[in-house]
């Protein structure tokens, strides 16, 4: 499991076209700029709690996405099959392990 | 370009879980199971109107989707590369040759 703040990076990164602008700019000052909360109602006028309350809201939003989508999901075990991939090559496996693995890859989808 | 029951298959099956189940329900008698509208209305007791109006509305939702997350169109990459990488194989092409093409790949995400 990845770590809390890597995990919102990564959602952000796939799911962040569903967000509204104010929530995307929360989540970007917040999770990839490293603002505190604090800093962020201070740059928008608005509460501590307000932010709060919106990226708690908006990190729920994330999950729930990714419970119906599952695209980070698919993302690491793509970048598994990815990685076994390029060891299967550089160890000059034959064509029909290559190929196998790249129907499982495939199946994905 | 997709022919649309085509395309509206490939929307339907990468999105459906953002719908409602009645959303849900009117796209898979319509695209999957081929119902008319006039079916549809009657299996539901509703209009052929209500039901017309309620599929244009999730048609116009998934193309939403798409618009946003790309799921189709990076599907449509992913599996034209996986075409070009099996030909690769099956030619023996050197080892660099196919670790190009996966690095291509994997950009896509």
């Amino acid at each position: 499991m990845l770590d809390k703040t890597l995990r919102m990076n990564y959602l952000f990164d796939f799911y962040q076209s569903l967000l509204t602008q104010k929530q995307r700019k929360y989540m970007s000052l917040y999770y990839l700029d490293d603002f505190s909360l604090g800093e962020i109602a201070e740059e928008f006028d608005v509460s501590r709690q307000a932010v709060y309350d919106n990226i708690k809201r908006t990190e729920a939003m994330l999950e729930g996405y990714e419970n119906k989508l599952k695209l980070l999901f698919k993302f690491e075990q793509r970048t598994d099959l990815m990685a076994r991939l390029r060891t299967l090559i550089h160890q000059k496996a034959t064509p029909e392990e290559v190929l196998s693995l790249l129907d499982t890859l495939e199946k994905l989808d």
